[in-house]
């Protein structure tokens, strides 16, 4: 079967936007379209012009016999702050105030395309970063490393606060809550996460980072080391935060819940990625 | 800014992928690309041609002012088949048997690709059903829900089973476990469902149907329906399944361990779909 270029571009634009951070053999598009390499290096010139002036990606090129084409999502910040800016506007929407203080973020959290988004501009900031596996607690984290995983192209570990007979034999720490001062508990599955991993670890809040570190002690169990950080959400926290390079895209400054009143701003995302 | 045919493709395949059954305006690409509608419309006409020949999905096009294309997933049974063969082997390992015959499934539910694959095939299927949110319950379906809601474009709605402050008023039923008989509670955050909605109830696993019953309670409290239901593996249960109308991938037909033996075969969604 041949193909035109033009249902090439098609094709290869979905293989490799499936296909993230996987070196893909120049021989395996020749064959697959019955094209010669070097029509085939066109059409990739083609393509990782659109993706870098589109603001889709980039593609790197490898050279030689082992080399091939890699695509990685790459968002650049002048794409990025008006949706970080739009996050913003959400999540200071007075109604989220729930008894207490707490924030309704369920909707956010639920809607797939915010995740989709919020996903790619982490796998963006950790392109280059040398990651075997994203982490994160449940529940409300899952959705975000599971968007930040896929574009990653890395699998997800999820730790549990209680224990569940399908996870098999587990590893449990006790850790302190940093705002609360409570002692918690959370565990992972033995087999879930290889010896020496490098973990991204992902959630969607963070106050003083007792969640955070607790994963990062957890982290010591199975000689595995932390490649990254990163919460959608930090708050302000005027006690001592336990977890300190971290990436997060907003930051709560302050939440009055007698005037019903939610401040955000930025988190760090564009000063420290 | 003008741009080539070959860049318009590119960048059209991109912007369609992301934004499945979503109608999309002519206009809306002329406007973007420079181009004229009579232009925009032939690339559209390459662009369906290749998504249906290469299996990627379906083009709608809808003609009139209020007109535009609408992409959606559809793989085919041909494409479908080998990967749910490989889904089958790989649940069939030995190494998966837990005490109690339990399955260890979390490296299967926190692989990004194959949720990714496995939420292709339940978009597809439910393709043309109204569906207004996916919903799951916490923790294993999570995973397999955001895949399912990401291809459909709509949000994806977590039930729980412990009450947490973040959620705000919740609605909670109880429920008797098909398998065990016990009591079980689960709950849904009031503001998260609106009223009416049509809900996929989405799962990793179903034995008896208990807990897919005890959603599909739950939705009569929001007086939502039940858009279609979809579970990854089914177990052949003896007693009387509470659950009927569902589509699976995979029938785990037999867990012998003592001779550490999992027999699994195709689930019904060839037959149903």
């Amino acid at each position: 079967m041949k193909f035109r270029r033009s249902e090439r571009l098609i094709d290869m634009t979905n293989y490799l936007l499936e296909h993230p951070r996987q070196l893909v053999s120049l021989s395996y598009f020749a064959e697959k379209y019955g094209a010669a390499k070097s029509s085939i290096s066109e059409d990739l010139a083609i393509i990782k012009e659109t993706f870098e002036q589109r603001g889709i990606g980039t593609l790197h090129t490898l050279p030689g016999a082992a080399g091939g084409v890699k695509y990685q999502v790459k968002v650049s910040d002048e794409a990025a702050k008006p949706f970080v800016e739009e996050l913003c506007d959400l999540i200071k929407s007075p109604e989220r105030l729930l008894p207490g203080g707490y924030l309704y973020m369920n909707d956010i959290l639920g809607n797939t395309t915010i995740m989709q988004k919020v996903g790619r501009l982490f796998a963006s900031a950790f392109a280059d970063t040398d990651i075997d596996v994203v982490m994160t607690v449940a529940t409300k984290g899952i959705p975000l490393a599971y968007a930040v995983g896929t574009y990653l192209n890395v699998p997800v570990v999820m730790v549990r606060r209680d224990s569940k007979v399908t996870e098999g034999s587990t590893v449990s720490i006790n850790y302190v809550s940093g705002s609360t001062k409570r002692i918690q508990t959370m565990l992972l599955s033995k087999r879930s996460l290889e010896d020496g991993s490098k973990v991204l670890i992902v959630d969607d809040f963070m106050k003083a980072g007792g969640t955070i570190n607790g994963m990062i002690s957890l982290l010591e169990e199975f000689n595995a080391s932390v490649a990254g950080i990163a919460v959608l959400v930090e708050a302000e926290e005027a006690e001592e935060r336990l977890v300190d390079d971290y990436l997060s895209l907003v930051k709560l400054s302050g939440v009055d819940v007698k005037e019903k009143k939610i401040s955000v701003e930025n988190g760090n995302y564009f000063d420290k990625k």
